[in-house]
């Protein structure tokens, strides 16, 4: 397979992210390839300096960049240079097989949106996030690609992320949830209790009731379903949440035995290896008519490493067939919304 | 000052109620009063199990009981001799001056809502939680009283909330900012966008602007605004993240060595105990008129001692006088929304 890879999106673009891509063929096979798309001479400049030839990378010279602050459609619409753009043109003249990005995650998504377009039946596309959490990994769908759902996009996500989850994890029926506010079935919004009908009558789906945000990390379900904002704050607030408490636990500790201190810093280390969603290298753009990973911004080498396997793992399992195919079996029909 | 409290509400109920009630008495003054709120031969029996005299207390009889899964509104139509319903009868009519639960929250709101009514001006009451943060407590409007927002409530949440922090936390001009996907003014739902407009052009609020998730910790802000859904699931969140990480930890220690993994217990328990929002003792439900307090189903005596001195500080300040005040001075009128 072909992955094009954004060489100037994210904060540490671009040395981490071409280091991610020296360290990423790895993981890939002889036949694989990576494509670099950025500004050419900013890319040779910087596989010299990381020690590599010059020429181990195919590169498609993008001289603009979208930056991080910039309005998504506004941005692709003014630069159609950017690498975003650039790259999601190559993957819509199928000149590469997926894209990966840690850049503007708003404009990854629309440029992705625009130009792949959504798979046969699929309404809106989701970003599914994988949280490793004590009860095993558990699925995200959406974290920030619709803040305007609606019952059908919720219901789609859910049959799109058990896809992901079954194949990613080995999940044979992984167990769906909704976010809501409490367990009973009388709570919520109209948009959640309405998704709950869909989820409940359909019998492909695992559905085993509403989660409250506690429920996360007590593995109690696979796949949790939930609109782009309200996954987006789980997400972005767990992370300063882990933040938060190792340095707590750090101030305290150094406030007892600096010994201790430092020797739980290995302690610490092993458990934000396990923890840490960066193990599982971005996120999926489900839905999209190809393979789109979306890194965190603040992604370095090892994410994008990492995210260059789930890039392979997920077009190697035909991931997306499997999601057409079982769009196509559910229950509610898509009107078009 | 007179408090009445809902000894039947919260998974332990009514022993670890009376219990906090007993310690509460501590933190009053000889002028002020609890009033227990429940069924009399269980209260009575409770307070002799707890070696209190049985006349320690005054006691309204309520026999009947509102369950944590009934659906709020309805179990208040056919329960009116119910604890909750019992309570907020005796703050309408003034008997009492405060309302104490850990029992059914939407119940609580909603009695609160329909027997106290909202104070002049505002439109929607909203549920206030403190969380103690790295960077000083947070405020966080609303948590789970109002799932279909308008720009208006937030806008008034904001007011309200800050009238809080100062109030409570001494914090002269709060900063205010509004939980979002992103920081950009582009981002974000039209709510969010409305009311960002509202709080910008209040020069009486401290407007910072948006935050994410992670900004959360980070002491960016003393309060945080944001719709009841997303505030219960981030609250919620919160809990379920901290007791993941320090099983993740105590795991990790036991596996490496089980005398430091007992050592790290004292840690822990004082990170717990500065970081714990039980300590500040349960949410004010802000706007009603009335000093109405909520606390976490799972409140134990400590707890409840702390929503009592809560209680005390909040009518003591006279905080509601105060949101009156702040809000007949607010740049946007209140349309009966």
């Amino acid at each position: 397979m072909r992955i094009a890879i954004d060489a100037m999106g994210g904060d540490y673009a671009p040395d981490e992210i071409i280091a991610g891509a020296l360290q990423g063929r790895e993981v890939l096979g002889p036949d694989d390839e990576i494509v670099l798309v950025g500004d050419e001479t900013v890319i040779r400049e910087t596989l010299t300096a990381l020690k590599a030839s010059a020429d181990t990378f195919r590169i498609f010279h993008a001289p603009d960049m979208i930056t991080m602050n910039e309005s998504p459609i506004e941005a692709l619409r003014r630069k159609p240079k950017s690498s975003i753009a650039v790259m999601a043109h190559a993957a819509s003249h199928r000149q590469v097989d997926a894209v990966l990005s840690a850049g503007n995650t708003g404009a990854c998504v629309a440029a992705c949106q625009i130009r792949l377009r959504t798979l046969p039946g699929v309404t809106r596309p989701g970003i599914a996030v994988v949280l490793p959490t004590y009860g095993g990994p558990v699925t995200i769908c959406d974290v920030g690609a619709n803040i305007a759902c609606k019952p059908i996009h919720l219901y789609q996500y859910a049959i799109m992320a058990s896809v992901y989850a079954r194949e990613m994890f080995g999940i044979q029926s992984p167990r769906v949830g909704i976010m809501n506010i409490g367990e009973e079935d009388a709570k919520g919004t109209s948009l959640i209790k309405k998704t709950r009908l869909l989820l409940k009558n359909d019998p492909n789906i695992s559905y085993i009731g509403y989660l409250e945000g506690r429920d996360l990390f007590e593995g109690k379900c696979d796949v949790v379903i939930c609109e782009g904002f309200v996954g987006n704050v789980i997400l972005k607030l767990s992370e300063g949440m882990v933040n938060m408490i190792f340095n707590a636990i750090k101030a305290e500790l150094m406030n007892r035995n600096k010994l201790l201190a430092w020797w739980f810093k290995s302690v610490a280390k092993n458990i934000f290896k396990k923890y840490d969603y960066h193990e599982y290298g971005g996120a999926l753009l489900l839905g999209v008519n190809g393979t789109a990973i979306i890194c965190h911004g603040t992604s370095k080498a090892r994410t994008i490493k990492s995210a260059i396997a789930a890039c392979k793992r997920f077009y190697d399992k035909k991931i997306n067939t499997q999601i057409v195919d079982a769009i196509s079996k559910s229950t509610v029909p898509n009107n078009g919304q």
